[in-house]
């Protein structure tokens, strides 16, 4: 695979061009931090988007997908997708309305969506999901059982079609604005853990497990 | 306007039904806490979904919107959009990697959205961007010029056919698996703001407003 995306004219980044990203390796620490991504499919001419965990692998990303799944029944070529994951960083304080802004980096990719039958691919699916959010997760919990991996809808999007935006780093106000009396700055913003709450039902003498005790992403 | 949005074919919440919440005052607190959504629509049947910020005025959203707005010149009924907002508000760890979730509030809105071409409609928009996020920011800060006006791609959304879906609460596992000896609990989370970071170019006897040294969300 190659270091860098080839931009196409449906993922070459117009607005703001200097913000584009296309190197892979910056591309794949965006989706790998991410959580939930945003999947876009459209029906009868209504495009949809749903919330929706995913998980990197190699150069594929899986995502869970209850409703686009129920169109990809009989469409084994898949669905056209677009998956999009985005990270805020922060809030940009100009000295302007205009030039406010927000620091944010943002994972945009196309494709054709495929349904995942294979059981040891959904479980390597439900694997990456796991411990891409909880490392050390996938060993503790009760493992999925047959019944459970069949109930479970997993979609594949290849990594082909792909690109990111990028917008960091300090203010950047009109020349002529530098002089007004108005606060101006960054309000870094960042997913925060709070201290777990233990289930009612767990067993106090069962330790917390590190992963959610001292949970950072 | 009715208390509760009737829920069409295309925003009943088929998976898991109960979570599924319809009453306007409920989604509405959701859009109000939402800082970034993401915006749907298809280009000769290839979805896009764009980050973008948002602001609720009433019973319509607006969003800034250049990608969408290209493919809006020339459209005066509008394009079918979707616009998703997602809160993350906890992992959920059950005691079975199935029952593992988020807990998480999220809108889905579909309709027909517009340009704004009115520059006091567009100008009511910024201020509602900007106020949502930083209550006092529009008085302080240089507001908005003709030309930048100009500049600036608005799209308004009425909402009309408008779900959200919640997870809330506790872990939920299989009964037989609460006597595994596995810790299960909740992680919550919480979109957090850190220190304000000055610009180099503010003058320091500029005072930090309380909304940028106490922001939260």
């Amino acid at each position: 695979m190659p270091e860098s995306f080839t931009p196409t004219e449906r993922t070459r980044v117009v607005r703001e061009p200097h913000r584009g990203v296309y190197d892979r390796l910056e591309i794949y620490k965006i989706l790998d931090e991410g959580m939930v991504c945003h999947v876009g499919f459209a029906a009868e001419e209504q495009p949809f988007v749903i919330p929706t965990l995913y998980a990197r692998v190699g150069d594929a990303i899986y995502f869970h997908g209850s409703a686009a799944s129920r169109m990809l029944r009989g469409a084994a070529a898949g669905i056209s997708v677009c998956v999009t994951v985005t990270l805020t960083d922060g809030l940009v304080l100009a000295r302007s309305v205009f030039n406010h802004s927000m620091n944010y980096r943002s994972v945009v990719a196309l494709g054709k969506a495929t349904l995942v039958d294979a059981p040891a691919e959904k479980l390597e699916a439900l694997r990456a999901f796991t411990e891409k959010i909880l490392p050390g997760r996938w060993e503790d919990a009760r493992q999925p059982n047959e019944k459970e991996l069949k109930a479970t809808s997993i979609l594949k999007l290849p990594l082909t079609e792909i690109s990111a935006k990028v917008r960091s780093g300090p203010v950047q106000d009109d020349e002529e604005d530098y002089t007004l009396p108005v606060w101006a700055g960054i309000v870094p913003l960042h997913l925060q853990a709070q201290a777990p709450v233990r289930d009612e039902r767990c067993d106090p003498v069962i330790p917390t497990p590190a992963y959610a005790a001292n949970y950072r992403r």
